[in-house]
C-alpha cells in the first residue's frame, strides 16, 4: 500500500522541483542514475548539494518540509530547514526552538532558527517579509545551498492575484508568485537567480493540511492568519470564500490558472517593449512621438513605463493612471503643460519628441 | 446653479460618446457648428442621425436615456428608445408598455417595445442576452440607427471582471465589455462594426441611481437582478461586498481599469501572434515545432490556439487546458499520441511538424 493520495501529492510536487534543482547543477559530477553522489568516491571530495525548506511550523511548510526530508536523501541531497523568529509575539523565540525540535525530527540538516527585526516599511506584511527574506537570504549564502523551498500553496497565489487585482495596475500584477524566483543575487553572484522554488503553487491548503494529519506532525496556526487586520487574512477568511461562494468552488484553482497565464503575457509583451524602444528613438534617443503612436496601445505604455524608470522615478510609486497621462500626450495632445511623476521625474513633449528627465 | 453633479456626469459621458459618434458619420453634411441639420436647408432632404437607448426601465439605463434625451437635441441627433420584452415574468408585457411611457415622457422618439422570446442555450442569462441582442440589432436595422446606448455601469464591469477571472481562461476573459462593439454585421453591412456603446463604464451603479432620484425618474428594479440563483446577482450582493471589504473600496475602480488594460494587452498580444504565424509555418504551410518553440510562450498558445480553432474547433468550448496539452507537444515532447479537441479536432506531433485537423 503506498502513502496516502495527500503525502504521495506533496512528495511528488517537490520531487518535480528537486529534479529541477538537479538539472541546473550541470557542473557537479552526476552517479549514473543522475543522482549527486554524497562524496566522490575516488578522491573523498565533493559536497552533495543542500536544498533548505523554510518553515514557519505552519501546515503548508511543515508539509513541505516532511516532503522534502523523504525525497532529497533518494536524489543524494542534503536536506536542511530555516525558520525565521520574527518577534513580533512574545514566546515567538519559543516557538522557533520548538519548529527547529520538529524539522530535526524530520531527519533535516542542518536546522536553524533565526532571529529578525522587523522594522516599518511598506505596512507590517512587507516588513515582515523583508525581513524574512533577508534572513533566509543571509543563512542559504552562508550554508552554500542550492536553493530554498517555500510553502506557498494554490490558496495563497489565489489571495495573490486578488491583492493584485485591487491594485488595478494591469496584469503583471495579476501574475501572482513565480515558481522560481532569485534572491538579492545580481551580476557576479550567479546561480541565485533560481533560489527560491514553490513546489506547492498547484498544491491546495487542504491538501498540505491533511498531509500533515495523516503524518501524525503537529502543526502551529499562525495567529496573524486569522488576524482580520491583515489584508490577507481578510481575503481568506471572508473575500475568497464568499466569492467561492458566488462563481463556484473552481475560484482558486480559476485564480492560479490566471497568474500563470498573466505572467507569461506579461513577460511577452516586456520583451516586445524593449525590443520596440530602440526603434522609436532619432539619432540623438529622444522618443519620437509619432513612432511612439504608431504601437499598439499595451506596448507603447510600456515603453513609456520603461523610460520614465529609467529616468528615475521609483517602479513601486509609478502607477497606471501616471503612464495614462504620459500616453495622453502622445495620443491626446492638446498642448499639456509638463507631467509630473513620482521621483522628481518630468515628462513633456517638446517638438513631436517626449523629454522625460528628472528635475 | 447648473445640474445635480449627478446628472452632470451621467450627461458628459453621453455627450462623450454622441461626438464620437458624430465623427465616424463623416459622410453626411454638417452645420458650421458641426450638429447635424436635422434637414438640410437647402433641398430639404437629409435625416438626422438617430441614436437609440436600450432602457429596461433599471436605474442604469433610465438615467442613461434621461441623459440622450437632454443631449441628442443639441447636436442635432434624433434619441429613440427600446426595451426588450423578455416575457420571463407574469406582466413584463405591461411593465414593457410603462417603460415605453416612461421614455416617452422623456421626449424620446421613436419608442419602441419589442417582444423576445427567450430559449435555453448557455444558461439563463446568456439565452436572454442572445434574444435581447438579436431584438436590438432588428430595430436599429430597420429604424436606421447609427449606434444603440446600453447602460452598463462600472460596477457591472467589475462584475464582469469576476466572472471571467473565474474562468481562468486567460486575460481575454478578463477585459470585460467594450466601450464599442459591434452588432452582426460583418462584410458588406459597414456601420455596425461600432454599433454597440457603453457610456457608462466609467459611471458608478450609485451615481446613475443619484441621477434618477434627483430628476424624479421612476425606475424598475429587476427581480432577476434580486435572484441569488443568478451568478451574477450572487456576485453582486455578496460577492463583490465582500471583496470591498478585505480589499477596500477601491476594488470596483481597480477591475474596471484591470478591463482596460487587459483588453489593450490581449489586441496586442493577437496582433503579434496573427503575424508570426505566417513564420512558423514550412513551404507547406505545415506548423514547425522548432519554430514554434522558439516562441515566447505566450504568443506560441496564441498561434496554436489559433490553428485549433482554425481547424474547425469552436472558440467558445476551447479552453486553456485545452491549449497546454497541445503546447506539450512543443515544449514536453516524449512520443505523446494524438490530442483530441473539441469539435473532433485532432492535434499531433509527426515529423518536427504539429499537424491539426478535424477527424
Amino acid at each position: 500500500m503506498g502513502p496516502h493520495p495527500a503525502v504521495a501529492a506533496i512528495r511528488l510536487a517537490v520531487r518535480r522541483v528537486l529534479h529541477d534543482v538537479l538539472t541546473e547543477l550541470t557542473d557537479r559530477p552526476r552517479t549514473p542514475s543522475g543522482a549527486f553522489p554524497c562524496a566522490d568516491p575516488r578522491t573523498g571530495a565533493g559536497t552533495p548539494p543542500l536544498v533548505l525548506v523554510a518553515c514557519s511550523g505552519g501546515a503548508d511548510s511543515m508539509a513541505l518540509a516532511s516532503a522534502l526530508a523523504f525525497e532529497a536523501p533518494k536524489l543524494g541531497i542534503r536536506a536542511g530547514g530555516i525558520t525565521v523568529d520574527h518577534g513580533l509575539q512574545d514566546g515567538s523565540d519559543q516557538r522557533a526552538a520548538e519548529v527547529v525540535i520538529r524539522m530535526t525530527a524530520l531527519g533535516l540538516d542542518p536546522v536553524e532558527s533565526v532571529a529578525v527585526r522587523v522594522g516599518r516599511d511598506g505596512g507590517p506584511e512587507a516588513a515582515a517579509r523583508d525581513a524574512r527574506y533577508g534572513a533566509l537570504d543571509e543563512a542559504a549564502d552562508r550554508l552554500g545551498a542550492a536553493a530554498v523551498l517555500l510553502g506557498h500553496t494554490r490558496d495563497d497565489q489565489a489571495e495573490t492575484v486578488l491583492l493584485g487585482l485591487a491594485r488595478g495596475s494591469g496584469i503583471r500584477s495579476l501574475s501572482g508568485m513565480p515558481e522560481v524566483s532569485g534572491g538579492p543575487g545580481g551580476p557576479g553572484r550567479p546561480g541565485r537567480g533560481h533560489r527560491y522554488r514553490r513546489p506547492f503553487l498547484q498544491v491546495d491548503r487542504q491538501t498540505a493540511r491533511k498531509a500533515c494529519m495523516v503524518q501524525s506532525l503537529a502543526v502551529w496556526d499562525d495567529p496573524h492568519n486569522m488576524d482580520p487586520a491583515y489584508t490577507r487574512s481578510r481575503l481568506r477568511h471572508e473575500g475568497l470564500p464568499a466569492l467561492e461562494k458566488a462563481l463556484g468552488k473552481g475560484v482558486v484553482e480559476a485564480l492560479a490558472r490566471t497568474a500563470q497565464l498573466s505572467r507569461d503575457d506579461a513577460d511577452a509583451l516586456d520583451a516586445w517593449a524593449a525590443e520596440a524602444e530602440g526603434g522609436v528613438r532619432d539619432e540623438d534617443g529622444r522618443l519620437e512621438c509619432a513612432k511612439l503612436y504608431a504601437l499598439p496601445p499595451a506596448v507603447r505604455r510600456r515603453v513609456l513605463r520603461r523610460a520614465v524608470v529609467a529616468a528615475g522615478s521609483p517602479a513601486g510609486s509609478l502607477f497606471a493612471r501616471h503612464i495614462e497621462e504620459v500616453d495622453r500626450l502622445i495620443t491626446g495632445w492638446r498642448g499639456q503643460g509638463a507631467i509630473n511623476l513620482p521621483g522628481r521625474v518630468e515628462a513633456q513633449r517638446q517638438g513631436g519628441r517626449l523629454v522625460i528627465r528628472q528635475g
